[in-house]
């Protein structure tokens, strides 16, 4: 088996100026979830996918159609005996926008330095060929030591609301013995990381209506209540002054951190100064009481996200607008539920919100937070691989991104997830010139390699 | 005299239908002050009336350059002896955004019902043209009984920011003895007013800073403070639970109401129901121990005119923004100085303003309140060419809006201004679905010729 594992790696090894072709060529396609514009780019990405993994060997490769984006499945089920590994991916991406702020265009990747720069090369799209690489070295030595099956969706970014209805329809299509989720992500390029607490989210958009039109703030000003100052009063009154969520319950069925692992977190080489720089925030807040890798990993949070009301241009407009719009998320640690955030918000806004202006709250992308067995043979495989590429043992973690996919693969397939990744915390996923770190990248593949040997092995 | 009155009035009615080719053609024109793509358009408007200034038999008729948007000036100074009258206005217009909600092209003048639909052709270009077939039609049945000089601007709706030097630089070309300002309104059809009181402007864009990019906000939420979170807490602070204003001194220089004038404007026939209707809001509210008509009459106002952070499209994105935006402004009252506002919001922000965000503060549009002596000659004699024309007094009203002109003639050019105009509180300016009031304009035009007989037989 050494043999081939070896094989496999420096097939790996010789092969990078393809697979780098790989990332340029995925990462080129704006296949952005959320714009009804992109349908034919989201499509291209899933045939792009189904092409490539065809190309490798695999079998069953298919383009299935949901509701709304399609899912590329594909598998390799030749080692009977051997546990079925499925590996869980997502070929869309986040919007582009704010455009201006990229030093380069966000779907020309890029190469500065040890870092290419696209929007989704790192969430996460060089995660995805990082698994289909490393199958492919396998493949090429020999047969793969484990069966293993790829099912890589396109609406991870909008929340993913075709999948629980395709994982139910499919569940035999999907049975396996575990996920391999590799959508988080390592601390620094010399840390690997395996994260076994995933925080889940609760998304909303809260839109307050006072008058039925845009009116002149001269001739009507003082004699209305205007939506956006009474908007602004509601999320300020979502917060306590010590920075806990003001929500009625919300911390009811929290889990309190316990003190093995404050300490154990506490160990994590994550200081103020690293978020500080990261951030590039004046200062750090946050809820009194706890250190920011525990706020970030272990602690509920609620975010707004975006704010609209009125006129926004260059210059000045005396408006006083009808409508005020807030995005707002929630992200959740273990045992909160999504609609019991939902509801609490409900609440809130029902008591609090004037007479004088009426409140709308669409709830979108929602899921649970999730925690994995750190002892299973499979974060245990993972582990001993990541010593073999990096020469050091991994850090476990508990995040602050939410997989609400984590969720269902529990609640419908029945499994754990193993999550890790090769991106990293400054890598701007989401945000203007995401970039990947290419050597980290590549030792990914090889890691990869090893965990596939070692599931076997185990 | 009465014979020549008679017969102007009779030209104005005999050429309605010209008058109003005028109207559709002038508010045909895009002239958005605050677009710089419009600078063409903005020339366009300008010489259009320059061409039809002269074509009246103006002289001196000029398009005078600014730093910005030019000045249009004509005169007709054949009556020595006779006050010289200066007539002031604006062609400029609010932007028509959002252009969605209108029901015909903003910028293709629509006649529905006893209405013509624009944006701009109430707030003003249709009262400046007013004043133009008032002296048209004068000027066709002899001699003008006043002297009379136009000064119609092309900045009013961004603050007029280039009309102070003008002014000062041509002190001896508007030499005037009163000045006739028709950019205020009428209550109702049937109510023609005066507006003696009206309210001053300090209009303001606040930016809140927070990390220098944006994040995300699963990787980094908890850990430093949202900028949106930071910009609501510090608007919700700005008024107290009893509607009244909450930055430090803010009421200090308001000159209170006058239970004599607090009689009298609750003569008004304005009341809750008429507010109710008019804005659509589902209740009314404001400061506490005031009625709706002194709240927007008589007392200072601050107003959230737009908010903008993060994301605001379609969907969800878990952003954590690195900046939000306020564009914010007061209604001011007599006594209250707008630089004094500025220091006064600038204190709130200092002393209010956590260390984990910083802010800036533009000090954009502002000018004081003005209000005017009922009983001089010039105003008796509006009222008396309302009488003529509606068959009854007008009502004295002090106005929620702002007219930094009157300050300013007031100031450089030591003259009162007469405020009247004939748009109508539910026209929609500065919204969608701005309109005009067809009969109404076509008495103004009749009203305003009687005026300019009153004032010459004064």
């Amino acid at each position: 088996m050494t043999f081939t594992r070896n094989k496999a790696v420096a097939y790996a090894q010789d092969n990078q100026k393809r697979f780098l072709d790989d990332l340029i060529a995925l990462s080129s396609i704006p296949s952005v979830s959320t714009d009804p514009q992109a349908k034919a780019e989201m499509m291209r990405a899933a045939e792009w996918l189904a092409t490539r993994f065809s190309s490798i060997g695999l079998e069953h490769v298919q383009v299935l159609a949901t509701a709304l984006h399609p899912v590329v499945y594909a598998d390799y089920l030749h080692t009977p005996g051997a546990p079925v590994v499925l590996v869980y991916g997502h070929y869309d991406v986040q919007p582009a926008e704010p455009l201006e702020l990229w030093m380069s265009p966000a779907f020309e990747p890029t190469i500065r330095g040890e870092h290419i720069f696209a929007r989704g090369i790192t969430d996460m799209k060089g995660q995805v060929l990082v698994t289909l690489h490393a199958v492919e070295s396998i493949l090429q030595g020999g047969d793969l030591p484990v069966n293993i099956k790829f099912l890589i969706e396109g609406e991870e970014e909008i929340g993913s609301p075709s999948l629980d209805e395709f994982m139910l329809a499919n569940k035999e299509l999907l049975a396996c013995d575990v996920a391999l989720n590799p959508d988080s992500g390592m601390q620094a390029p010399d840390l690997p990381t395996i994260v076994y607490g995933l925080r889940g989210l609760a998304y909303f958009e809260l839109r307050v209506y006072g008058p039925d039109h845009d009116l002149h703030s001269g001739v009507f000003g003082g004699s209305v209540l205007n939506p956006a100052q009474a908007l602004a009063e509601l999320i300020a009154g979502m917060h306590h002054a010590n920075g806990s969520i003001a929500l009625p319950g919300f911390y009811d069925d929290v889990l309190a951190l316990s003190a093995e692992e404050r300490a154990e977190l506490g160990r994590l080489p994550v200081y103020d100064d690293w978020y500080l720089q990261a951030t590039g925030a004046p200062a750090l807040w946050g809820e009194q009481g706890y250190t920011s890798t525990e706020r970030v990993g272990a602690r509920p949070t609620l975010e707004i996200n975006g704010l609209l009301s009125g006129f926004t241009g260059t210059g000045s407009k005396t408006v006083l607008p009808a409508w005020a719009m807030a995005k707002i998320s929630c992200r959740l640690v273990p045992n909160q539920d999504p609609e019991k955030v939902h509801q609490a918000l409900r609440q809130y806004l029902q008591k609090n919100t004037p007479a004088a202006v009426r409140w709308e709250l669409d709830k979108m992308a929602s899921g649970p937070a999730a925690m994995s067995d750190r002892n299973s043979k499979y974060i245990q495989a993972l582990g001993r691989a990541f010593e073999s590429v990096w020469g050091k043992k991994p850090i476990f973690k508990r995040e602050g991104g939410s997989v609400p996919v984590v969720v269902q693969f529990k609640r419908i397939l029945g499994v754990e997830s193993v999550n890790t990744g090769f991106s990293m915390p400054d890598d701007n996923a989401h945000s203007p010139n995401e970039k990947l770190h290419l050597p980290t990248w590549r030792k990914g593949t090889e890691a990869i390699i090893h965990f596939l040997y070692n599931v076997g092995e185990a």
